[in-house]
């Protein structure tokens, strides 16, 4: 058994505090420390703000070099925010600070097309640090992206790609119930889409990922997001959605090269939706078709962050993305 | 445009010849020698023998030494033999005359637990000229063990990895549609079963890939196969199968770990076979299930080793497998 990798766990929401609890259920990982700038957790018992039974032996840190102060580390698993506004500072202290990260910011997925400069800066951080940076999970990272690219291997030609990831939301958790606009009206969504603050964060990334990879240029990029309206009445432990009333949503992301639409990407999450599957389709030779099932968001992300600990930590200093790694794997 | 990878066919049976084709459809590759030791094609046109309009120029070598006399390479696409004792000097020389090489040599492709001592001598031949063997295909190389792996990427904990490969023989050519045993009787099956001469090649290094990469020992090794027996009269282009005579195998691999039975893998080719699809299931948190249709063996066989090429001229020097490199993807 070799020695176990050091991690620090930076951010304590939901998903967070699941990875928090999943360290400690590997025996090649050991949780070191938690970062989370909340008042309401910080100088808390890690283990009680995360929901673990057995003792940690240390308080939640208000900044990272508060748990590096404490406690030496090899890793930091990131889980703040989905936004470079949001985030880049955090990446570019964690790599200051000589350590590797995981993060799950769905726009570190693949930065190159929507954030070249500061994806050039935080490559820069890297380098000069000598350590790695990746952002994945479940989607960005692996079921729009990097899973189908691996399903191009089987390929003589590909002409169109399309992933169509289809949730039925009722089984999820509350804050993902609310996050796709179940119970609000049809104007409060189309309000909220206004904002810009409605609806999956990644497609762009996925595409991005997807069009380099293949050596293909994006030439146009469209999204569009719509409510999905509930016929009858749903009722869920978190939600009373009437009819008329929006259940959730469908986004979708279209890239288009020079010869036309190349990839369509299309995000299903609605309450009570029947089709709980994800389906890839790749048109060309030979035609593919893939069907998944139980490819749930949270437990998927949780397990991809945590199984990529070990191959940023193997890999070369920089920014790097999935295409970049050996396939990621259990363990 | 950067220059194309100039790459030599050594072996031109039905595989190789498509491969061949298949190399000439990619501007990133340039096809520039064949080899193959059949005298029937030996100093033919090379276009002609693998069915190609264009002319190439070339002439099919008898060895690897006359095609590099006539001229420079940078990879071999080796399609000669499934099995070491045959194709172990091969490889061997390309690698001695400095060449990559990408083999679809099925005991190849995780060549570390039944052949450790011929592949210590290969990877030691690759370093030494500072080249890249690797072996791979749809089947190993891809559906029963680089794939799931790849799966269980999502995966929290992996209890059991279960794979099935159902294949409808009858929409597949002549020389497969013997292979699997179509039209013997059930003795003259099982008299082909004891020479060791039936069934898919590569289970094992399916197997041992898989386990290796999860870090599992496999402490025991079991398979077993058996002919599918037609109910009625089956007319193919190429087979007329009398109820009770032999449609095909099903052939089956199981890989245990000290706590009991850990991987399945189920092969299945016959004639009329209702099921055309392949089936992964892994067991764990979450639970998967995949299905993929539109995997057939030889366009993905050609298309999985043509991809391949480009990842083998940017590996590190050695003997390495699917999961040592960066995902395989189309082009």
């Amino acid at each position: 058994m070799s020695t176990p990798i050091r991690v620090i766990q930076y951010g304590l929401g939901p998903i967070g505090s699941a990875v928090a609890r999943h360290i400690t259920e590997r025996s090649s990982l050991k949780l070191v420390g938690g970062v989370d700038i909340d008042p309401a957790k910080t100088g808390r018992d890690m283990d009680e703000v995360v929901g673990l039974e057995q003792p940690l032996g240390f308080k939640v840190a208000k900044t990272l070099a508060e748990a590096l102060a404490n406690a030496e580390a090899d890793v930091v698993l990131h889980t703040t925010s989905s936004c470079f506004d949001l985030f880049e500072s955090q990446i570019t202290e964690i790599l200051n600070a000589g350590l590797d990260v995981v993060s799950t910011a769905e726009e570190l997925s693949f930065p190159w097309l929507a954030h070249p400069k500061e994806a050039a800066r935080i490559d820069e951080a890297a380098k000069k640090a000598g350590k790695t940076a990746l952002g994945t999970g479940v989607n960005p990272g692996f079921l729009m992206d990097s899973l189908p690219l691996n399903l191009t291997a089987i390929c003589q030609r590909v002409d169109r790609i399309d992933v169509t990831r289809s949730q039925n939301a009722s089984v999820r958790r509350g804050p993902f119930q609310a996050k796709i606009g179940s119970g609000m009206t049809v104007e409060q969504f189309e309000n909220k889409v206004d904002t810009g603050r409605m609806g999956h964060v990644g497609l762009p990334e996925s595409m991005g990922m997807v069009f380099h990879t293949l050596g293909r240029k994006l030439a146009r990029y469209e999204d569009s997001i719509e409510p999905v309206v509930a016929d009858s009445l749903i009722q869920t432990d978190f939600f009373t959605v009437q009819p008329g009333q929006v259940r959730g949503l469908k986004q979708v992301a279209r890239g288009f090269t020079d010869a036309g639409e190349f990839m369509t990407l299309t995000f299903i999450a609605a309450l009570e939706e029947p089709l709980d599957q994800d389906t890839v389709k790749i048109s060309g030779k030979p035609d593919l078709e893939v069907i998944l099932k139980g490819t749930n968001g949270d437990i998927a992300t949780v397990a991809m962050a945590v199984n990529a600990i070990k191959r940023v930590k193997e890999a070369s200093p920089g920014l790097v993305t999935m295409p970049d790694l050996p396939i990621v794997t259990f363990g």
